[in-house]
């Protein structure tokens, strides 16, 4: 993976953390083995890509984390604009522009045991990882496309956990991803409890056949993606029909073209669905590349 | 709830934790922030209870232990006998006999983001509360019997994440005790996808009817309760049938007697199931006194 040199960045092992309201060195980035966060994955959380030294849809993500606090009864009482602060801190304390950052807000350490008490003292924590610039003239975090294959293990219902929570429990899909050990695949494509296309272990996943371009509805076990929303836009502004429904898993196998979304990736091709060779299509690469151009005007 | 003092025993603040190999005091008792127990929920656990200084059914937890571990995959390293040492320090550290222990074993930190490496450098945590002596001649660790509700968030089913696994994926539980705030129930009734009776959000449910016991089939997503299975054990040795059973949430609301289990709790009877009073019954009274005479001639 490139990475994109500034001034004084930071090489991994000296990277700084931002913990509480604090910028600290790695082996100062701590919670207790009682924070919640740890105890049960009782947190929220948002993944961040940042382009010349700003976050992409920061409000889309600021809503979604309010989402999902809501859905945890999780009041962290910290304004979004604090949080938006702390993460251009984490950016300029570690030299970096173009990066991937991760905020994540858990219950803190709280008394008794599996009920959460409606007042708490929130862990706040934002990690980074430098990316390669985005935009026109930048490279794909990925190296190759993706290559999916379908997995045993189902989607969590929304009536068990909703999928609009991003939240710390996150076996589900490394358990699709532990199916995928020994083969050529690298990315999982999951199904829900009816056996229907619901996403990939760490993002979206889109089809083009004869008719448009095609992506789970999110009344099933999908993640609301803003990269998902993101390139159903721009395939509404290029006139391309969408439509998000229930899908069957030969849909994807028999389909024309096939991606992957999600905020680091962007649009990642896929080059074989369970075995299927794809080549990456027209469709795909003119959304991908609408999708670079809106960085590129917005960020540099 | 009663503590039951031993000469040494540290008070709260003073608490040593197990962590790693090695007693430390709470504020040393932290994980990374990148640990992939606090990230992602990526770790087993196992709730224990002490009497009298010794571990309840260890070879047992030890089971359940590894099969959590085998189905996430994460190989650990460390042996059952090292982990039974560990417990030991830990009690002895503390001054303690009657405790509640939670052993936790996450991947530790890994590079990359959602797969796990095989090679891992585990956390291993052990932390202790006090409880009340056990046995005959103790106090039960609740106030009051339960009261059940029936809550609207279903239980993850086997396919997304299977029961058997004891893990710090605990958002279902919480979700389910986040609907009875502000009412008087405290555990929740959870039910299936199917809106059949699986469990509680800590532990498992019996019902008695004219005909006997009945609890959830372990095919279902149902925790597999060492308490559980002591309790069938025990009703089995008086000669009270046992159904292990899909059953409607109808029969806990109809049922002659209710009692839930866990490690921590034991037989814990049930005063109300969704509005419906209940008398604490003859076959809870000699179930749960049949577990306090288990222990008492085991332990003390």
């Amino acid at each position: 993976m490139n990475e994109d040199p500034v001034g004084t960045e930071r090489a991994g092992s000296a990277r700084l953390f931002h913990l509480n309201g604090e910028l600290v060195p790695a082996a100062e980035a701590t919670v207790s083995v009682q924070d919640r966060g740890f105890k049960y994955g009782d947190a929220a959380f948002e993944t961040l890509r940042t382009y010349g030294g700003d976050v992409f849809a920061w409000e889309a993500h600021a809503d979604r984390l309010a989402t999902t606090c809501e859905l945890l009864e999780l009041d962290h009482g910290i304004p979004s604009e604090r949080l938006h602060g702390r993460i251009q801190e984490t950016l300029d304390a570690n030299g970096l522009e173009d990066a991937s950052l991760r905020l994540s807000i858990s219950r803190g350490v709280q008394p008794g045991s599996l009920d959460p008490h409606p007042e708490m003292d929130p862990t706040v924590v934002i990690s980074v990882e430098p990316l390669p610039r985005g935009g026109i003239g930048g490279d794909a975090v990925w190296e190759k496309p993706a290559t999916l294959s379908t997995v045993q293990t189902r989607r969590v219902p929304n009536t068990a956990i909703p999928a609009e929570a991003r939240t710390h429990n996150y076996l589900n899909g490394i358990l699709a991803r532990l199916e995928l050990r020994g083969s050529d695949a690298d990315e999982a494509l999951m199904l829900d409890a009816q056996g229907r296309v619901a996403q990939g272990a760490t993002g979206n996943v889109f089809a083009v056949d004869g008719e448009g371009l095609l992506t789970p509805a999110l009344s099933g076990p999908v993640r609301p993606g803003i990269t998902r929303s993101t390139v159903i836009d721009l395939a509404a502004e290029e006139g391309i029909p969408v439509r998000e429904a229930t899908i069957q898993p030969k849909t994807f196998r028999e389909a024309k073209e096939v991606f992957c979304t999600n905020s680091t990736w962007e649009v990642r091709p896929v080059d074989e669905v369970d075995g299927a060779s794809l080549d990456t299509g027209p469709v795909t690469e003119l959304l991908a590349h609408r999708f670079r151009e809106r960085v590129e005007s917005a960020f540099y």
